[in-house]
Order: structure tokens, then C-alpha cells, then sequence
């Protein structure tokens, strides 16, 4: 089989371009910014008009391996799929990173036949969203120490500053650092770090808000640290806010670009899954509703992270309601469930299906019970998957089970995918819930999820944690929904914990108030912000001709 | 008179797309990446057939004010005044760093009626250069760390690393930094810093390479520091090119814009004119030789620095023969030549003349005798200039000085420029030479330009950077041009000696090694490669509605 890029590189030489795109989803192009031929942002008086017609599916995945289980993938392939039996549908996909495509994990835009183009581009710079946000992410912090630096009016207390600076690269270096350093013309001496671009809270912010007047507004709540009252301190006191939101002028507007089979794809945002939500912004999931009969989104990590944080952050506040969830499973993610070694997991082993299976059980539970969705399960297969193994799946599940091989087919390999969900769409959807009440405290809300979706018996708080958490209540910060950060290799805190782990504690080491995106941080574990390069970083095996070609992206 | 934002944006709304403008020049679209509908990239296959047609004129301009003489707006107003004569000019500029916007500087697009659009993208991301520079940059870093935690194959020094990061921000507190706290997961710790991005020496890369496979070779040739037996260590020993090229993809496209007016404006490429050279990239300057009879280029600082750099680094490579120079002069900055305080510059003092001329001439006879180029003095009028002064300015010099009104008329307020400078253009342009011969070492080289230009007496070297000098030789790093950081205010390594200084030392403090970029950087006195933001800086007075309209930008 040809590799990601060279199937992406013969679609893109004669893919539609991106005006013709536009102009049969009927989007005016004099509000379209092309960028290139192949891909374009959309202004917002462009969307504005039609509002959602579209039926919302959510596309999430069991607890991953290490490998990831393929939702982007299976979200393209829906897509196309859908649009192959001539019902229309739009993704909204987040934006790769480009930090991680140069240490192991190479591209993020789908893969094989189920993909996004112009691939390069999404994974590289695209249209400017990362650096723009970096930008203002960074000016924010300049602003800090230069505000500590001219007298320190607000009296910030540099011991209490929380707003880090960040840079869309894997580098190990920065994670921990002392600025200012040098003498008094370079500033206070005070430690910092950065975290990759993803992790800023500008990013949240980006993907939760409604339009460019509610990005403002967030951008003026963030807290930036403490005074020495231990009051928090905003961006807005700080008067960054304009300069902040002239940066990101063009970054509310969603890009538009197409998949291998000239299908609309709106790829834009891309939060961290752990301190933040996870999914692509809410301008674009709109803007697929807007142009589509379906829109397809996606959520990261696993449903216990992603699916939970779609519902309980994203289509609160955003007024969202999918109407069918897709929960992607692989026969070697039942099987890691089970405890096989990664290496081994492309052997056939089907008698371990039915000890990894309840992590999947776990998941369908979850998201049918707690959010009150109708599940689809789409068995992404690989080629080492045997039909017994594939039967047994079906056999041992509860609900609709269908393979799909997208990857290898593209949309002829997920036409029954797309059959089973458009015949949900077609029904009735119930009300969606949600895994706690907005009213609740924090404690509560930890509680009920910990409870209800991850299955723990108790929630313990670090003291510093309980103390972050009543100095946020006192400030006033009450009522925002919860985010917390875990691992997403199991249901619990411990990563070893496979299957569906009952029992377990939930402990909170640290807290974050994230006041324009919009929800308080619960940290439990080790939090990686800021990933480092491997032995052999995907870096080293990259090149680019002279005529353009790039090879090692993958 | 209206703000250079309001007048940017009223034109805006009128301007040409660049497609049509692309169309007028026979540029061929299908070469053309378009970047909303008033900006594009252009492949460099759209320019290669057209060898240069063009006749190149360099701007420079005498020992600056602090406010700068309005080099921007000269060549703006040139451009647009030739066009309205009939003879076809391009411009080739330099790309403004978003950082100092946000700091005191403002935009840096011209000014006044000589400017060229779309302003606000002009001055923030663009097309996305500076992001890609300072990651590609930044790549390098983080591989650089990462080889020192993985092993350390090269046995690199982590006391010798050269590379510093960079970022397009002024942040003082980035300047000396600390890296790798935090305990072994997180490197090596060692001392580090941020550049602003114009400073990388990527910047001057893209700046100085003929094409993107000159590009590759240069940053291959990038030495980042010494390894454990001196010697020194290079990006491509680390495998980095392939990665950085990739990430530089589109960087080598110079980008078109137009004035106001609509003539075109290659805006491309902007380093630094201190540890750099200053220009805007050859490919630009070949881009505008390529469509117009006339080609305008600019050289950063006054023309000790710049043109000093343009004739001896640039066109020596490029192989750019430049056939007038115009030599921009105010009355303003002739009276801080002769002391007069900047607050009172304003403020008419036509006996100040005489003393303050005598840096015009020194300007003047350098530029003449030392690169034998013609000069056309442009005296870029103030409102506050008297008729008396000016008439006193043409007295005093012996070679055509002429006044121009471009800030506040455009085209019309530069035709007798424009006139001076096409009558000089119409007759046969001698050779250009250079300050030094490359053969010689690199203190015969300092001594050179010491006495040649700066009209200094003598050379001297900080032993450590005679150390250095000695280690570039060494390694075979022997016929490259040097290029000196030093004030912008005056001949000498004294901000406060103004006029035509004489019998100054030059005292080199430091050397490094620009490998890529191909030169020698010798540093005689301070150099801030990071600036700070001010006591109010221009950030705090931004904003932008939810129409996108900014305020605040100037």
C-alpha cells in the first residue's frame, strides 16, 4: 500500500479546488479566504445565515493502546461514506499539532483513504491558527514581566504567576526554566516553562467560543496568577485583551478544506484532551451543521475523557445534541484491554476477546446511560484481524457492531457504518444528559463522574488542591463544568489498570482554574504539557526536494 | 491628517485583487498561491523565465534620529511617483517583525500616503514567514537538547552551544534564560536565550539564498557550536535540514502586495541590520527586477551599516548591480547631527545646518568614492521643515538633493524624485565596488571598512574574540564577508559622536560565526538581539471590534 502522503499527494493534484468546494455547499465565496487553492478560511457572516441543519454524531473510541484506534480515520470515512449514499455530511476535525509530527507521531489528518487534504499543509503551518495563538499567548506573558518589570502596579505576585508561555514543538528543555536572568534590564528572576501550543488556555478558548465578541470576552477572564492579596489577576486588569484579539483576528474563522473524495472537512482547534477538552472548535462543528445533513465530529482520547467532556463542556455550553455516538474499537485495542503486549497484538487471539470486551461494555454503558446517546460500534479492522476474531466481537456485544475498513477502501470500506448510523439518524434521538449538574460544587462534580463514568468509589483531593479549590469558589469562580486530566489508558489513574477497573480512588493533585475557557482543571496523575523528542525523532527522516516533494511525513 | 491605518484601510476597500494585479505584471496565476484576495505568494517558477530586466535602485539613508528618516516611505513614494511617469517599479522590501509592534515601534509598512497593503496582515502573521522561521529555528533547538539526552553522539558542548532559541515577541525576560530544570526527564541543564526571530540566522538565510536548494545547503552549513574537541558542529551533522526545509516550505515564495496606489510590492524576508544585513531577501529583489523596468530596494539603518552590507555582503553574492543610490536625509536629522536635542527638532534652526551637514557628506563621499554609486539626495519633508531650511540643504551639498512630499501627497509629492532618479537611471551606471576584497582575512577586512567607511583610525579585537577568529580560520571558514553590529547613530562605536566623527577606535568585542548565512558577525558594542516592551507599550492601546476593524495599529 502507498504511504499517507503519496495517496494525499495524487488525490490533491486533482482534487476540486476550494472555491469550487464553497460553492456547492453554497457558501458565498466573497466570504471565503482562500489560502492557496486548497484550502480556505470561512468568515462567519458566510455561516451565519443558515443555521444548523445538519444531525450531529460524535465519533469517540474505546480506552486506546498506545497506537491510537482510529477515530480520525473513521470519522473521514463516515463522512464519505454518508456522502457515498447520497446523503450529504461535513466533518469538523481538529487541527494536528505540529510539535509531535516531528517527534513520533508523524501526521494527524486521517490516514490511507480516509483523509484530509492538502495533508502537508494540515500538518505543518496550515493557516496560521498555532502561531496566532502562540503569539497571543506569548504577548500575554510579555506583558506580565513587563508589567512586573515598569513598577507593578497591579501588585502581581511573581511567586503566583500561572500563565506559562508556549511553542508548538516537542522540547523537553523548555519545560522548566528560569527567565529573567542577567542582571535588572532583563527583568525579575523568576521561574517559568513552556507548554506546547495545544495546552494553552488561548486554544480552549478558541474552540469554546461562540464568535469573535464571546473570544474577547474570554480572553478578558483568563487569570494570569495571583496578587499579593492572593486575589486573581485577569488579562483583562493587565489591558491585553485588544492586542491579544488583533492577533487573533482571522483565528475564529474555520478552514475549510476536503477529504480524498472531495467531501468538506472543517478542520479547526485542536485543545489538549487532558487539561482541556478535546475537540475541534464550535465554530466549526456549527459551520458542518450549517452545510451538511450530518456533521461528524470528533473527540480525543478515549469516551471516559473525550466522549465525557464533549457532553458535559462542549454541548452544554455550546448547545449542542448529537444524536448518535460512534465508538471506535479495534480487535487489538479488546485485545490490549486483555493485557496482550503491544508487540504481540496483531496476533490472532480470539480467546482473549472476551476478557478485553468489557472495556468496551464499560464505554457503551457510559455513554448510553450517563449522556443517554444511541451507540454505533465501528470495529476499525486491521489486516491482522481474522473474520473469527471480527465474529466473535459481534457475538459477545450488545449492540450494532460493524466493521469498517476505510483506511485500506476509503468510503466503500464503511458503507455499512454509514447505513447503521444514518438509519438511527432517522429515528427519533433521545434528550442528551449529563454526568453532573452545573449547580453542584466541585467536589460533586468530581464525585459524579469519578462515580457514574469512571467507576471509582472515591475522589480524594490533594490538600493544595482543596485549597486552589476554595480560593477559586471564594473568588467567585462557581458553577463552570469540570475538565480533568488523566491518563487515557484506562478507566482509573493508574495506566496499567485495563479493562473496567471498579474500586479505585480518583486522587486530585492539582487544581487549575481555566477562567476563559471556562472550567476548572482537576489533575490526577502526571500531566505532560509539554511532550520531548524521542531517541529518533520522525525530524531526522523528513526531506524535501527541490521541486517541493517532501518525504517522512507520514 | 488621517491615521497610516485609516488610510491603509480606505484603500483597501478599492484596491485591485492580486490576481488582477498579478495578471498586469505577466505573472502566470496558475504560479501564484493566493492568500486571501489581497496578498500572494509567488512560486519561484513565475519569475525564472523573465531573467532581470530591471534597473535596481538601493534606498539608504544618512546616521538616523530615533525616529528613523523614512526610508519605508521614500522607496513607497518613489515607486508609486516612477509608475506615475510611466515607467514601470517594483518594490522589494522588508517584512515588518510583529514584535515591536507591540512594543513602541508601531507598524512598519510605510506611512502616510506611502504605504503599501493590506496593512494589519502586513505588520502581524502575513503569510506566515516569521512563524515558520522561528519554528524552523526552534526544531533545530529542541534537536539540539535532544541530542545531549539521547546520548550525545556528536559529543556537542553544552558549554558551546551557539543556537539560541527565538521568538517574534519583545520579551526581555526571555533574554538569559536557564533550560532543563527540573531533573533529568526534562535534559540538560545549560544557559540559554531567545532571539527575536528577525535576529535567527534562518532570517538571514531565506534572505541571502538564490533557491531552495541554495537554502538547504545553508542551513546544513548552520555551525550551532563546538563539540568536546572544539571543532565546530553543524545542523546537517545533527540530520536537521530535511526538517527544517520541510517546515520552510513555502518561506523561498516572495510575497506580492501593492501600495496604495497599486504598484506591486514584494514584501519579503526581514533581518536584522546588526548581526545581519538587513535587506529584504535576493529572491524578492530579483522578483522585482523581473517585472519592472525599475526595481527599489532598502537597506536597514543609515548607510554605514546598510549600504555598507548591501554592496559588500549582498550584491557581491547576488551578483546585484545597483545603478543609483538614493540617499534619504531630513531636515530634522541633519539638526541632531549638530546636537540639537530631539525634543527641539522640530522647531526651525537653519544656522544648525551647516554643522549637522557634514554627516550627509560623509554619507555622501562614502557612497560615491568607496562603492562608486550614484546619489540622489531625497529630503523627506516635515511639516515643520521652513522653505529657508531646505534651500540652505541644497546649498550646503554638492549633488542634486531633492525635496519630496510622499508622506502626505503619495506619488504626487515624488515626481521630481522620481525625475532625478530616471534622468540618472537613463545614462550608463559605472561598476560598483566594494569596501574590501574577499580574499583578505577577516582584520584586514575590519580595517577596511574601520577606515573606508566608518573613517575610523584603527582596529582593535577583545582577545577572546581574536580567539574566535582564529578557531572560524581554523575550521576553514576563511573568504567570507563580514558584517558588523554596531550603532545605528553614528560612525563610530559612540551613539553620542554624531556628525563625521574621526581618528575613533573600532573595538570588536565579540566574533561569530554565521556559517549559513555566509558571513563573519563582529560585534563592536552593545547588541540587543531582543528588545523589551516600554513602560506603556503599543499593545495596551489595541483593540479590534467584532467587525475586525483594529484600532490602535499605526
Amino acid at each position: 500500500m502507498l504511504t499517507d502522503l503519496e495517496i494525499a499527494r495524487a488525490a490533491e493534484e486533482k482534487a476540486q479546488s476550494i472555491i469550487e468546494l464553497a460553492e456547492k455547499l453554497g457558501l458565498p465565496t466573497q466570504e471565503l479566504e482562500p489560502y492557496g487553492y486548497n484550502k480556505a478560511k470561512v468568515k462567519p457572516a458566510a455561516l451565519k445565515e443558515s443555521s444548523n441543519k445538519g444531525k450531529l454524531v460524535l465519533v469517540t473510541a474505546v480506552s486506546p493502546t498506545p497506537a491510537g484506534e482510529g477515530k480520525t480515520t473513521t470519522s473521514v470515512g463516515l463522512a464519505d461514506a454518508i456522502n457515498a449514499r447520497g446523503t450529504s455530511a461535513a466533518l469538523s476535525l481538529r487541527e494536528p499539532s505540529m510539535g509531535p509530527v516531528f517527534g513520533i507521531k508523524g501526521g494527524a489528518a486521517g490516514g490511507g483513504y480516509a483523509q484530509v487534504i492538502p495533508m502537508e499543509d494540515i500538518n505543518l503551518a496550515f493557516t496560521g491558527d498555532f502561531p496566532a495563538i502562540a503569539a497571543a499567548n506569548n504577548l500575554l506573558a510579555a506583558l506580565i514581566d513587563n508589567h512586573l518589570h515598569q513598577g507593578n502596579e497591579l501588585r502581581i505576585d511573581a511567586r503566583q504567576i500561572w500563565w506559562r508561555r508556549v511553542m508548538d514543538m516537542n522540547d523537553r528543555a523548555l519545560r522548566q526554566i528560569t527567565v529573567g536572568q542577567g542582571g535588572p534590564l532583563n527583568g525579575f528572576l523568576r521561574e517559568d516553562g513552556f507548554d506546547i501550543v495545544s495546552a494553552s488556555e488561548i486554544m480552549a478558548i478558541v474552540c469554546l467560543a461562540s464568535d469573535f465578541s464571546d473570544l474577547k470576552e474570554r480572553l478578558g477572564n483568563i487569570v494570569i496568577g495571583l496578587n499579593l492579596d492572593k486575589q486573581p489577576v485577569t488579562a483583562r486588569e493587565l489591558g491585553a485583551v485588544g492586542a491579544m484579539a488583533v492577533i487573533l483576528k482571522d483565528v475564529m474563522k474555520p478552514n475549510l478544506v476536503q477529504t480524498l473524495e472531495g467531501n468538506p472537512a472543517f478542520v479547526h482547534g485542536g485543545p489538549f484532551a487532558n487539561i482541556a477538552h478535546g475537540c475541534s472548535s464550535l465554530v466549526a462543528t456549527r459551520a458542518a451543521l450549517s452545510v451538511a445533513d450530518v456533521a461528524i465530529t470528533e473527540a480525543g482520547f478515549g469516551a471516559d475523557l473525550g466522549a465525557e467532556k464533549f457532553f458535559d463542556i462542549l454541548c452544554r455550553q455550546g448547545d449542542l445534541k448529537p444524536e448518535v455516538t460512534v465508538l471506535v474499537a479495534t480487535i487489538r485495542s479488546i485485545k490490549y484491554q486483555a493485557g496482550v503486549p503491544v508487540k504481540e497484538l496483531n496476533n490472532p487471539a480470539p480467546e482473549k476477546l472476551a476478557e478485553g470486551i468489557v472495556n468496551i461494555n464499560r464505554h457503551l454503558e457510559n455513554l448510553k446511560d450517563v449522556f443517554g446517546t444511541r451507540v454505533v460500534v465501528a470495529l476499525n479492522r486491521f489486516p491482522s484481524d481474522t473474520d473469527e476474531e471480527v465474529a466473535t466481537v459481534q457475538q459477545l456485544l450488545d449492540c450494532p457492531v460493524v466493521p469498517a475498513t476505510h483506511f485500506a477502501e476509503g468510503s466503500q470500506g464503511a458503507l455499512e457504518l454509514a447505513d447503521a448510523v444514518l438509519g438511527l439518524l432517522a429515528e427519533p434521538a433521545p434528550e442528551v444528559s449529563f454526568a453532573y449538574d452545573l449547580a453542584d460544587d466541585y467536589q460533586q462534580k468530581a464525585k459524579q463522574v469519578a462515580q457514574r463514568v469512571y467507576h471509582a468509589d472515591s475522589v480524594s483531593f490533594a490538600p493544595s488542591a482543596l485549597r486552589r479549590l476554595k480560593q477559586i469558589e471564594e473568588a467567585g469562580y462557581t458553577g463552570l463544568p469540570i475538565c480533568v486530566a488523566k491518563t487515557q489508558y484506562s478507566f482509573s489513574t493508574d495506566p496499567k489498570a485495563l479493562g473496567a477497573p471498579e474500586g479505585h480512588e480518583l486522587q486530585i493533585r492539582q487544581v487549575r482554574l481555566s477562567a476563559g475557557a471556562g472550567f476548572v482543571v482537576l489533575v490526577a496523575g502526571d500531566m505532560m504539557t509539554m511532550p520531548g523528542l524521542s531517541a529518533k525523532p520522525a525530524a531526522l527522516g523528513m526531506d524535501i526536494d527541490d521541486e517541493g516533494v517532501i518525504s517522512g511525513l507520514s
